[in-house]
């Protein structure tokens, strides 16, 4: 049974997230899974992140499970042709037959977006914060991170039933023209994690939060953080499998600037 | 009574244009006068190009003449507090009380977006043609635009009472990594004949038109061309007062690129 490797890229902004649910029909995964079937009857298709509503990706990865082989570079036109101008397949590959997108995963890595500015551009993509932000000390909370931890504070409590226990192996932060960008890898993420450990840094950088108390959290695995940041400046950056490296970096995604600071100005 | 200049960008996608009609509520203009109306009771706002619905500006200019002086940097912010998303004040200036945005108005840039690629985030930004163009072919059509001509063949026919001459003072084509980029400035444009234009280039670019049949509409002013460029890829993208300089560099104005190209790939 022919299996192939897609890389997908897609502004979340209009769907209800990635997967396929009863009642929500408007998700990444239907529309891949509906173009896919067109072009080569039944199929199996699964991502290796489950983004949220309004979260993007320019890098998710999802297995195809087919029945008769295709062409990968023709599959990955055909497929484009059938899906909406905000889905767009980067690259169809031939894949071992066991390969699995989310359990073969090793890595995911997710980049936050957060504008200093209002731009007539940026709503989708950034979480645009008025109140000056001390990155200093954003940068000192997310020190604290990389290892392992009980998450329990900054998961959803729709998830009780799972561990809350995650290894973080990377975080940065860092300054793209008017963005601060947060990125933070990991084997696996908690739902809501990213999304609730962004909305802690802003907490921090806003000096609403202090270091302490974010570290407190990580000991006790209480109490819950309630703020998580909006999904619109949220991005799956990567998806990492054995032997890959990460290279990108760290720079925005889709500069959200203002005519006024990268031209020169009339007169 | 005091008058300011409002410096606008918006994306336009949501809007049928800049200017108010009676039937049609979702203007910026519109947008615009009311937001200032709730800051400062009666006003009367005018923009210096009117561009369609669909299309983008980064440098609008209008006039905004009011009965009381407002402090410049607050009105900003009040506008901006009151405005949607994807129209956003870049700056408010005290102007003489003689300043009109539209007569003032010695020169109007328009940018167009070609991208040679789908991307999941490029939509609402550029015009995808699949066909590979020829550039040198478009610069030479390009290359007969300046100076004065009768471009009733790049008109709408909607206008035929007002008169078809217009001079054309620059016209520029380059590439910004998969982008295509064309950049026309006048002193004025008549309706349509910015995309019409463009939907020429492109025709070029793809063989279906010749640069002499290009120059002999040029020269006739017929037969009408009817194939207009689509909205989403136009920018205005500057407004020229005398004394003012253009110097931005032809770059993309919402970079619209592929995760796979800018950033190291995954292994």
């Amino acid at each position: 049974m022919p299996v192939y490797r897609l890389t997908i890229e897609y502004e979340g902004t209009r769907y209800s997230g990635w997967q396929m649910q009863a009642n929500t029909p408007k998700t990444i995964q239907g529309h891949l899974e509906r173009a896919a079937a067109e072009v080569l009857g039944e199929v199996s298709l699964g991502g290796a992140g489950r983004t949220d509503a309004g979260v993007h990706a320019i890098d998710q990865v999802a297995h195809l499970r087919c029945r008769r082989p295709f062409q990968p570079g023709r599959l990955q036109h055909e497929l484009n042709d059938r899906l909406p101008s905000d889905i767009h397949v980067l690259r169809v590959e031939k894949a071992d037959e066991s390969f699995h997108a989310r359990h073969d995963a090793v890595s995911r890595i997710y980049l936050y977006q957060i504008s200093r500015r209002r731009s007539a551009f940026g709503k989708p993509f950034v979480w645009w914060i008025r109140d000056s932000l001390h990155l200093g000390k954003m940068e000192e909370a997310l020190s604290l991170l990389p290892g392992r931890h009980d998450f329990a504070a900054f998961a959803d409590k729709r998830i009780a039933s799972e561990s809350t226990l995650v290894d973080i192996e990377r975080t940065e932060i860092g300054e793209d023209e008017d963005l601060i960008l947060i990125r933070l890898g990991a084997s696996h993420f908690l739902w809501r994690m990213v999304r609730k450990l962004v909305g802690a840094m802003a907490e921090i950088g806003r000096g609403s939060l202090s270091i302490d108390e974010f570290g407190e959290r990580l000991r006790k695995g209480r109490p819950r953080f309630e703020a998580s940041a909006p999904a619109a400046g949220l991005f799956l950056e990567a998806v990492l499998y054995p032997g890959d490296e990460f290279r990108r970096p760290l720079q925005s995604i889709v500069p959200v600037w203002s005519s006024g600071r990268k031209r020169g100005s009339n007169g």
